[in-house]
């Protein structure tokens, strides 16, 4: 009876959940257009950055064009929600990319920070295209060069409400039914967390050699190739396998179940050397990221059932290609760098003197007329988190003939690239919303539906821990989401809260609560003039049992 | 017989004329796609100039996208040729406009400074796909914002090696037969040149009442609105036409011809802005250019047989949406700007205290907060010929929240949007010699042939003035052009020129030279190891009768 009356409920919240108007396309589910489905990010990889790695093949290696050129079919918008952060409104022009990763994976906006949860304070899980095609029994996939924990992997697999929570991200992994993840991030996975994996039926494999072993007759595979992010392209040693090593091996298994796939594939590292300004490492992340592209293509032509689509999530560094008034850039030198900036780094920070900054930088670079202000100014560093790193390669780049904007992301409108049915519906300018949806039509699956799953199982609402470590709950916004009403009594200084023949008066001034006209033991706490109170308030008022689960922040309205 | 034989030898050399690659498209005459022809050219419209005026109108009107946005197809890359200048080598990363406007209007790569002739020392013409429409019998107009002689409108409908000619510009526009030229730069429209459009049948026209009273019935149009440029449209006044009106008002022109058009229009000032890095003043251009692009895809879609193609030629200021690892942009800050940064620059070459440029940037952005150091720096400049223009723009480009590379063009490929049969031809990832190759194949032209009858009146060859004013050629270029042999006797130290009978040789040491064995009269000159000769030893060499037009700086092979 209980049990019936939850999911009444639980049906009459998902009619009121927010439905955002579709940009350009309406998803449904429908016949099939493919029956695999490939979505390839480069993170961070803005248009400048494409032009940078095509101009950069050219100069050096006489290539006319990217793999990637072929298959240019649009553009998407990038930007994310509105939301208060730490007091301050953040207007959502430009996104992170767990915002964006939420947009691409789920066809929702989101506040940056969010990993595939919405945009309310009782925020509620968005179903992502993986997830959709789990539900429709297809195999699924994540790829990645950066940690498999980080935001755009994250966004596909995983919802919480802050996407440092990667302990918990890597917790809903195991539970996610992905059966293919390859990235790095191994320091999520201590503990019981790996045998977990095993214990599921996934072969773990750490390296280049283990990737090869792998075969058909390995169902589920966890790869974790390196602690945190991959080393960059440019610093690579033989141990790791390229992205494009990694979605071939991760197609080739997938591609063994009948039902079909879904995959996302990531070059990760774009970002990374964009956010630290280090041009000629980025380039050859996207050329990484390019072959991958190439990979995945090649499949797609010769299965003749799959859709492919290329996206980034955002632009990183503001990066321009040409400065200072000049109408050239200096690509011989970009291809004379040896290592990151990150790579050099710890020589960096063991620099004492001017000469010891110019001897690094003639052995990285060639570059032998740094200035002594120069050195100077990378002895000090450039004033952001990035210190040597960002001033070593804020004079590199003045040579490189490049510019950037800062260490952060930018607005500017991304590439869409495609290939199959999936074509049609990604082509022109769109949002990057309906790389999702389009993603679920092109399989045939409503992520809406999949959604009002997840819904009913799990929120995110925000919490406090009281010093007890307790945790309670904003009064307001969780009764509105269980459909009570909340209403402030001015002159008694009182909160009551009712849903059918259940009210809960919590009083402000002394902190006294009680249901029903009797005293409770409810935990009341009050913060900037927001009333909290603890869990089994709620679970009164709603006749729900909701449980909290602590490592994924999230209330649990049925078990799993 | 003298004719018949320069006739022969010019179509030798045409056959050994330089043909490039197409990259996508092969243009050959064949059955027209549509009968009128619509190209647009945002000058310096790169992704992030198209991005911020998408989020200001957002922000500012609530507008979702703009017109542009519906029709997007693809992106171009821009870059130009290798070529030596002053001593140092431009590799052509990054184009200029006239490059730029070269490859659009004719399908050719060139070198930066370059209007529609090759990149060689004996430069050849390229012919539009204005002056192919013309051999077509169609009707023809140009529209810019622009002086009508810069290099972006100049390259549709005239030939020089050096696009600051734009006398001989504003000569060759005379004799170009377009119908419809409007746009500014009336400052080489002076003496003659006025009466001599009139007496070949043009209405000239200034401002906006006189575009008014055009009709159908004015068959030629010269409307020139301003001396140079056009004002910015956040300063224009009523009298001054927006694109949108001079786009509407030239197809109305137009499209009363039987026989089709077809019509170049640019937003000629984006550009402008974005070198001076005013952002709020760019914005408003991209959004006047924007305007325009729905009067054409309005006259497209009612009409039934036009195609319109948009594009820009290259992006200027190395624009970043968002800077500073703020993940946010002040676009309410952005409208608040009352004028272009080039109209308060009186103002602001009058301050002569940090006080005045405070009360000046108030005045005009509503900042207050500008520090002492922000204001003295205002005051000294920035160091580039923007001078304290450049230097206000940076600071106000730091609170605006969007960053830039300098003040002059980036390498990013640009974005393509389509309506018609052209689209096909132009969508996904093109060059941007690709666009006129595609609006040639789409009204039915080739551009080759009609090159071709260009190049046998025309030749641009590099030339030195002598101190009495004569004009002396490189002689090996020129002959080698010629069908002549060029040989250097290291002992004699004589250059021997030869075709056919002909024998000139040139003495580097006396500086005589002799013609079949006789002293000749040829003026000669050295200069860094390169000879010269006056134009009579080539009339002689060739048995051509050229002449030199000194305004066009050209050969003219045929009299027009």
């Amino acid at each position: 009876m209980m049990k019936k009356a939850a999911s009444l409920f639980i049906a009459s919240f998902i009619l009121c959940s927010p439905i955002q108007a579709s940009l350009h396309i309406e998803n449904k589910a429908a016949k099939p257009l493919s029956k695999n489905l490939i979505v390839l990010i480069g993170d961070g990889m803005g248009p400048a950055q494409v032009t940078a790695a095509r101009l950069y093949s050219k100069t050096v290696s006489g290539t006319e064009s990217l793999h990637l050129d072929d298959y240019y079919v649009g553009q998407t918008s990038t930007f994310s929600e509105r939301m208060g952060v730490d007091g301050s409104i953040v207007s959502g022009m430009i996104t992170d990319s767990s915002a964006a990763g939420t947009a691409l994976a789920t066809g929702r906006k989101t506040y940056n920070s969010a990993v595939s949860v919405s945009n309310e304070e009782v925020a509620m899980p968005y179903a992502s295209v993986i997830e959709a095609a789990e539900a429709k029994g297809k195999a699924t996939g994540i790829v990645t060069t950066a940690r498999i924990t980080h935001a755009t992997p994250a966004a596909f697999a995983s919802h919480v409400r802050n996407r440092k929570n990667e302990a918990a991200i890597a917790s809903q992994l195991l539970e996610s039914g992905v059966d293919v993840l390859l990235g790095g991030g191994a320091a999520y996975f201590t503990g019981k967390i790996l045998p977990d994996f095993e214990a599921k039926g996934y072969s773990v494999v750490k390296d280049r050699a283990g990737l090869q072993t792998l075969t058909a007759k390995h169902d589920k595979v966890l790869g974790l190739f390196s602690r945190s992010h991959f080393d960059y392209a440019i610093d690579r040693d033989s141990s790791s396998p390229s992205l494009a090593a990694l979605a071939g091996k991760a197609i080739e298994l997938l591609s063994a179940k009948p039902e079909g796939f879904v995959i996302m594939i990531e070059g990760g590292r774009i970002d990374h050397a964009a956010h630290a300004n280090d041009l000629p490492t980025m380039v050859k992340e996207v050329l990484d990221f390019d072959a991958a592209v190439k990979t995945a293509m090649d499949f797609a032509k010769k299965d003749g059932s799959t859709s492919v689509v290329v996206t980034a999530d955002h632009e990183t560094g503001g990066l321009s290609l040409g400065r200072d008034n000049r109408y050239e850039l200096n690509i011989d030198l970009w291809n004379r760098q040896k290592q990151s900036s990150q790579a050099l780094n710890a020589a960096l920070e063991q620099a004492r003197t001017p000469e010891e900054i110019r001897k690094f930088v003639q052995t990285n670079t060639t570059i032998t007329d740094l200035s002594d202000e120069e050195a100077r100014f990378i002895l000090k560093g450039d004033g952001t988190n990035y210190e040597r790193e960002g001033a070593y390669n804020a004079v590199i780049s003045k040579r490189l003939l490049v510019g950037w904007s800062g260490h952060g992301h930018s607005g500017v409108d991304v590439g869409v690239w495609a290939y199959g049915p999936i074509a049609e519906l990604v082509k022109g300018k769109i949002d990057n919303t309906d790389i999702a949806k389009a993603g679920a039509t092109t399989i045939g699956t409503d992520l809406d539906a999949v959604t009002a799953g997840l819904q009913a199982k799990y929120w995110y609402p925000k919490f406090k821990t009281m010093p007890d470590r307790s945790v309670v709950y904003p009064a307001k916004a969780l009764a509105a989401k269980l459909g009570a009403s909340a209403d402030w009594d001015e002159t008694s200084g009182t909160v009551r809260i009712a849903k059918g023949g259940t009210t809960i008066l919590a009083n402000l001034k002394d902190g006294s609560v009680t249901l029903n006209g009797r005293a409770a033991a409810y935990t009341v706490h009050v913060e900037k003039g927001t009333l909290y109170l603890s869990l089994d308030a709620f679970n009164e008022l709603s006749g729900l049992n909701m449980t909290w689960d602590p490592l994924s922040e999230r209330l649990v309205l049925q078990a799993g």
